[in-house]
């Protein structure tokens, strides 16, 4: 198992370093700064603050890159944007031919969002790399900040757009459905906000990065959930992303009046969705994991009226799991289940894929680089699953990748009352700084090891 | 059986009678009078035309009643309007200590509705007895036309209102909840259309009518469905009214992100709901009745978002038999399941009656005399079940009861499109004429007979 053996040997020269990455110190990293700059990007909105409205492609998100973009300029790194906008602000190493340490988030919100999710990775990251600069630090691999061009999925129902193009995981056929609520596909909302393609292929072809260009993936995030202020812990390490199946099911019959038809003749297709949704429960149960969940959480029924017996049902079910296959397992429970309940009940089924997204485990590398980093800063951390969704699950796909949470104030996100804590954004800024550094390898440590 | 040997001696005296009654020349109802008449009434709207929309103690519901109340003076009947504005209007019979021969419907509309669904049997009642007279019939017993106040449902979420207060089956309690969609009570309601008393508990104890004051009803009406058009009848004798019972079910748990929490720690209140559903179809099945339904048909969930285990749920389940015990037994059934699930998933559930109307079978003297004025005008008839509910349900509690049905066009009803042809109205009036007379008895024969 070479590779086993290759990863051994990577810890153990990580051990070797995770002293001197202690010894860098990142006091200059301030949270005030940081939550200064997020006040700031927080304003390109298109609601009243405290709450942000940053679609992809609108205006307001075309000035929040400008402003990011200046903030990477600020830190001396190097730009490149691609063709859809995801953009890359690079720190060249010592050795550039080597894969980036890669570390970033997205800077978009969803209607109505609040001004940490994402932008946090973002602009933490950006000051994350400012504070190794100022703390005269020279990585031997090259650091990219990245930010991810719309991980929020309100404008085209469709989460980590930007990563999951870049990563070459999303097809064009798949881009071509991409509508927003006015009607407009993302090949037009891309071309219009001055991002040229004639084809979402030609997109697809133009944003997808090289193989081996990345090394590892490091996103730091706030926690969308209330488990580290419950708990009293600063930090959290991931050590896997659940990820989502997100499946339409449309059941039809013939309704009719609730006192004429009798129960025989009937196709109601509200008790199709009914049995479905149980049966999606019994699916997820049944895999005895704790992990797996299933859960019908939309339902359209039509018409609705108490008496007339309902001829059309759509339920939405979501399906999440850090294990991909496990996961898959019970999509197929559901389908299968959808269509003997249609045969069953003698009415038409439909079933569309909405999501389909990858689960990540993080890797050990990156795990063992956060928690030095933690002990480093004297922070307290856990280690815990992330059950929202990221780009840090799509770079995982392509390359080893990782997770730092901070806490978010009651569990609040995707919510104009979303706040982390200047010193909780400190302590992971702080804690980024230093796994990027472990990560990347200090150029100095390398020459002296010649 | 002292009543089955007495119903046998009516029914004897009513054939001896059907001859004379066949002997009626009611040739002077035209279908045409009766179309315009309708017609003119369906301009008392708060909708464009066709659509008809007349809800109980609005203006124009005030203008119809007077129209109406003119129809019957023209007809040289003695008007008694009840304290909430139930309308009778009488025709005094030669002996008029006997109960009244009573026929009728309703003049108000739902939202959007059409023009025929109640105003026939009002203003069909009115030529009916129109034409007895300018046939030189006399009746025995007395005869009238009655108007019941608010036989729909659309302003305070009520079937037949008039019919269940003047029958005192309904409860100056539940009175007490009727509040329509601007939170209007009923007594307010009535008191600012001219109705006036100081509580539903006095409404109640003037408009109930005495014990024997109607000796039979019958209710001339259009089908609501498509039945007699697509199987070509000219006419139905009702056998049956099927009654609903309508219940709103509540399941409330604690929700969550669809992603977060286990399964083994939800309490769903969707899959609450679907579990209820199911069981209420499995109920209505185990009475092994083709006349029992039970429907759940109305949905609601919430927040209802894909991504949200839902935390609230609410079913409106109308339950339907010709037999109310049956129907009684499964809504037991219902109760119960409601509360299992609920231990079972650890959800809070409430219920709450809307309806629980009772069901009526027609009395076998009048579907004989429907026949035999069937049989007297030419009209080709069939007998059917009534699924939708009728005023001739209520009155069945407290008399004998029946009803004719005149084919509906396409089965449409509720419906601006609503439409049965002046030939139909002419023979659904002309049976009922005859119908009335027989019930009558004729003054003259009785006479002959002393």
């Amino acid at each position: 198992m070479p590779g086993t053996v290759h990863a051994a040997l990577w810890t153990l020269s990580l051990l070797a370093f995770a002293d001197q990455a202690v010894g860098i110190s990142v006091d200059a990293i301030k949270g005030t700064d940081v939550v200064r700059q997020l006040k700031h990007l927080a304003t390109y909105s298109d609601s009243p603050a405290p709450s942000v409205t940053r679609l992809v492609y609108t205006a307001q998100d075309k000035e929040a890159r400008k402003y990011i973009k200046q903030l990477m300029k600020d830190a001396g790194l190097t730009i490149r944007e691609d063709a859809i906008g995801n953009t890359f602000a690079r720190w060249a190493g010592a050795d550039s031919s080597q894969g980036a340490v890669a570390t970033g988030s997205h800077a978009d919100s969803l209607i109505l969002g609040g001004p940490y999710d994402g932008c946090l990775g973002v602009v933490g990251g950006i000051a994350a790399v400012a504070g190794l600069k100022a703390a005269g630090f020279k990585p031997q691999k090259p650091i990219e900040v990245i930010m991810f061009t719309s991980e929020e999925g309100d404008r085209f129902s469709h989460a980590c757009l930007g990563s999951l193009i870049m990563t070459n995981i999303m097809s064009a056929e798949f881009m071509d459905k991409l509508i927003d609520m006015n009607g407009t596909s993302f090949l037009e909302a891309a071309n219009k906000a001055g991002y040229h393609a004639a084809s979402n292929q030609e997109f697809r072809e133009k944003v997808k990065i090289k193989d081996g260009s990345v090394d590892a993936f490091v996103e730091l995030h706030i926690e969308q959930g209330p488990i580290l202020e419950d708990e009293g812990y600063e930090l959290a390490v991931v050590t896997h992303i659940s990820a989502p199946s997100l499946l339409k099911v449309n059941f039809w019959g013939k309704g009719g009046h609730a006192g004429g038809m009798p129960m025989r003749d009937r196709n109601d297709a509200a008790l199709a969705a009914a049995e479905l949704a149980l049966a999606v429960e019994k699916a997820a149960l049944d895999t005895g994991s704790l992990d797996t969940v299933g859960t019908s959480g939309k339902w359209s029924i039509t018409p609705n009226l108490f008496n007339s017996i309902p001829r059309a049902s759509q339920l939405d079910i979501d399906i999440r799991d850090i294990d991909k296959d496990r996961r898959d397992s019970v999509v197929e429970a559901t389908k299968a289940a959808a269509a003997a309940v249609a045969k069953k009940r003698n009415v038409g089924v439909s079933m569309e894929f909405l999501y389909n997204l990858p689960p990540a485990s993080s890797a050990p590398e990156i795990m063992d680089a956060v928690e030095t980093a933690a002990k480093a800063i004297g922070a307290s951390y856990k280690k815990m699953k992330s059950m929202a969704y990221h780009d840090a699950a799509v770079m995982g796909q392509i390359t080893k990748t990782g997770m730092i949470f901070i806490p978010s104030h009651n569990g609040l996100s995707h919510h104009p009352d979303e706040y982390s804590s200047p010193e909780d954004i400190e302590r992971g800024v702080r804690a980024l700084a230093l796994t990027l550094a472990q990560l990347a390898g200090s150029a100095e440590e390398a020459d002296s090891e010649l």
